[in-house]
């Protein structure tokens, strides 16, 4: 397959973004730069309501930052881990916004950016599109593990699913851009889709390991689309965790690729792994939408960094899968963001 | 919300595409015209790796019928009803193409489309898309409601899951119009994606109404964004059934249009409902997909039929949702097809 990355027609910008989390994230070395933080049930009977709940304050949290409503917004791309989705389904249900559904694992916060880039980039009359995604510990180990009550024992390598729901707005409307109260505005430039990579791991317990070679995958294609890891100051993984970016890095030199100094993970970013028993670190699809929403993105905007790339990685399984013998492929969809500067939008035209 | 369709930049052509079925739907009244039909189980030892092989089968067919390889190809846009849509991940992992994951419940084959059109048809450097979806009626009867040994009873609004995939090629390069040899050229002109629709309806054996009011939803949208039932050959929605698409033709002449006349629902149309047991009609990601695949499509590239409107409709919930006591939301996009004379395709610019 011929390397291939898609470029937004008109300039796409992140007009604004929210994150909420639960009391282990709001522990955590970011937990200061949430915007909402919540007893873990969010006043819910349930888990997956609480899921849901996340998501509806993710959107409201953006929406009202940038100052938009409803109508002003074209469509939401929306995922999470929850058997059909339902944690997006009935979290943004209030919501009378066209919606369209994704599923792409823990990689679903970079699909929803790329797809929503090229939708309102494109020129076909998509303006401005929200992503949004969640997870949350206790619905996921139900789901995927073992019932919380259970007390299952964890591996080293085993990650931690962050309790947690980004939101972001994207915009292809100039004007649009100084809704975004940063320095710098982040604006989507380029964007590559990942391939499925199934390397043979069948351990749910090393999920890392799992999803490392899609990421080997995106970023070696989109080097040689004609890119040097060197031109950016982060390169952002969505939650391969400690054993995942090991791996990666480790491929990546074999790939001829340094990517040691730049190369950041949002599941290692999240939590104080040692010392709250977090073992290799956060994963889920809010891991890296909180961290974008509430860590990368801010340093963008504060001109911290000014280029990097985001992969959001996925672990393309179910618990039924695994006990019909079935490996785990892994997905890693990627997200070039750049800090504009506001000198340089041009409005009015 | 204002009403807002969509319009590919480019024009978007459906240049390939190909149908996969089980024996029920092979015994149905177009059984013929479905391009592979084997045993339920297509040689394999579980259900859920014969769905995803029926995902296999069908994108290879759809790639062969149009003669393109896995590098001509862009992206893949797939989902299915499986937890963690593993028959798409699993089904498509042979090819080497981007994968962007969907869930859009029963709408997903319009939400394929919807998207594809969007993306080839934006200026961003896609030019060609797949849109694949399935669903099997043993995966999902074992899934959502018994597994198949119990022998459940089923109640006279209940509908048969499709055992089925659709596979459909989008391309934005004129000259592979061509490639489709129909004496027209399906075009996708114009999409509309679908907002949740709540009524509150809570009976999982009547999926049709919980359905109906999503397209009533998107319908009214696009006819007030300047459109007219009177324009459209037929109206063609996924899977309302009989019971549906009575309370479709109600709803929408209680709010002023006329569709008996055009309206076609592939539910009704893949098996003869009485004669074979089963009761409401099809349903599915696959009910949609293939009777797009196998007769909407060939009637447009037989000139019998110039403009339709299909409309993917699909029901938001999962089983644990349900016991939850949460009601099934429903969903409907919207994607506007037309007959287009090969003499009006300009090449070679």
């Amino acid at each position: 397959m011929n390397p291939q990355a898609f470029k937004p027609q008109k300039r796409v910008f992140i007009i604004g973004q929210a994150s909420v989390v639960g009391q282990q994230e709001r522990m955590g070395p970011i937990g200061d730069a949430f915007d909402i933080s919540e007893k873990d049930d969010f006043g819910m009977d349930t888990w997956e309501k609480a899921e849901a709940e996340m998501q509806r304050l993710a959107l409201g949290c953006a929406m009202s930052k940038a100052g938009l409503r409803e109508g002003d917004i074209d469509c939401m791309l929306a995922g999470d881990l929850i058997n059909q989705c339902i944690s997006s389904n009935f979290g943004l249900l209030d919501y009378n916004i066209p919606y369209l559904g994704l599923y792409g694992a823990c990689s679903t916060c970079a699909e929803g950016m790329l797809l929503g880039s090229l939708l309102c980039g494109g020129g076909t009359g998509v303006t401005r599109c929200a992503a949004v995604t969640s997870s949350h510990y206790c619905s996921a180990e139900r789901q995927f593990r073992f019932p919380l009550e259970y007390g299952g024992q964890r591996t080293p390598t085993a990650q931690w699913t962050v309790t947690g729901s980004g939101a972001f707005l994207l915009s292809s409307i100039p004007e649009d851009a100084f809704r975004n109260t940063g320095a710098f505005i982040p604006e989507i430039v380029e964007c590559m889709p990942g391939c499925a990579v199934d390397r043979g791991i069948s351990d749910v317990n090393n999920m890392g390991a799992a999803m490392a070679p899609s990421a080997v995958n995106t970023l070696k294609r989109y080097f040689e689309s004609g890119h040097s890891p060197e031109e950016f100051d982060w390169i952002v993984t969505g939650d391969l965790g400690s054993e995942g970016s090991a791996i990666l890095i480790d491929l990546m030199h074999a790939e001829g690729y340094n990517i040691q100094r730049n190369h950041r993970d949002c599941g290692k970013i999240i939590y104080n792994s040692e010392a709250t028993d977090k073992h290799a670190g956060g994963s889920g699809c809010g891991c890296s939408a909180v961290v974008m929403a509430a860590n990368i993105l801010t340093n963008i905007m504060k001109g911290t960094v000014r280029d990097i790339l985001f992969l959001g990685t996925g672990a393309l399984m179910n618990p039924m899968s695994l006990n019909q013998k079935q490996s785990i492929p892994g997905i890693a969809h990627l997200v070039k963001i750049t800090a504009a500067e506001k000198s340089e939008i041009e409005v009015g035209q």
